[in-house]
């Protein structure tokens, strides 16, 4: 058990991308600090037998309007991307590759690739993509694009995920707080009332 | 277009219950009312190409902790019923045929109905239990029994579920306002803050 709140997203999750934008403030109001685990939502999704919202009747449109509007209620720049969804191998590779050796730094990294991704509309599925926007980040690209196709790298990714389904994260994104388990943007507003009332 | 907020709802959806203990005082807030409209959730289970949420690794066993403890956070009483999930026919015909003539009572025992199903542990998919609960509320026992089983009241539901496929209800609680869709309990706080914004 940790006192950090870990932060379990998928880079192509759009309410994990409002979530990144909103946890910090929350973690730091409490003194909480934050752990952040991109995982590979794929495999829980299989596991959990469905398939990403905007392929159901019904939901996927109301889901498409719904963020959209919540990302105006929370202020929180957002531009649909215009390819969705997309393989994040490279840009969660990428984060454990850096988080190796400086994890505040694989943090800003994170950051930047969802930005990327739900601000700008840069493909992070192109590995090519994800290294110019590390290099922004001052990272050495030869050196990042050796260890994103590294066996330990990938390795570290499928732990990663192997953990988050280990631990019943049911989808993107999934927040454990002092082992509590959180699930969806809206419930970081529960976070923030668990930690202020000590849970309930 | 209708002032009121419309609150679509299945009476087996345990977040529509939570929905109901909630929903009144945020209208009051804002001098609004609100109509209720019970409905078959199964059709647009199928429509959407889902199942509950119970029948789903992961997300089962997460969305019944969730539950519980939402209503801990608004201070709803909640007993997880223990004949779960049932068929509402009986109760969303009686509530009809109660509000073909009166709205306020029938809201008044859609309420009942709700509690007697997710505090007390009474099995509401029994008519004879829908015809005792009603006749708490002083309604008259026969009659209403005679009602639930014509077929105008009958009809009266099918409508009101064909309105919420046609509407693009996509689950339990579903909300309007001004014809702005909202899905889940966890949404009246943003229906709360569209109400006091303007929306946004």
């Amino acid at each position: 058990m940790t006192d950090r709140i870990e932060f379990f997203f998928e880079f192509s999750s759009p309410y994990g991308y409002l979530a990144s934008e909103r946890i910090e403030a929350i973690a730091a109001r409490h003194q909480r600090e934050t752990l952040w685990r991109p995982y590979l939502l794929g495999i829980i999704m299989k596991t959990s037998e469905r398939r990403p919202l905007y392929t159901y009747p019904l939901i996927g449109e109301y889901s498409a309007h719904d963020i959209a509007r919540c990302a105006r209620y929370w202020r929180i720049p957002f531009a649909e991307p215009s390819k969705f969804p997309i393989s994040t191998l490279a840009a969660a590779r990428a984060y454990y590759a850096i988080e190796a050796n400086d994890q505040v730094a694989a943090q800003t990294l994170a950051q930047a690739l969802y930005r990327a991704y739900f601000r700008d509309d840069r493909d992070i599925s192109d590995t090519d993509t994800v290294l110019t926007i590390a290099a922004e980040q001052g990272h050495q690209r030869a050196g990042l694009e050796a260890s994103i196709q590294s066996e330990p790298i990938k390795q570290r990714l499928r732990e990663a995920t192997d953990e988050a389904l280990a631990r019943k994260v049911a989808g993107s994104p999934f927040m454990f707080v002092d082992g509590e388990p959180f699930w969806g943007c809206d419930r970081l507003d529960h976070i923030d009332a668990w930690l202020e009332r000590g849970g309930w």
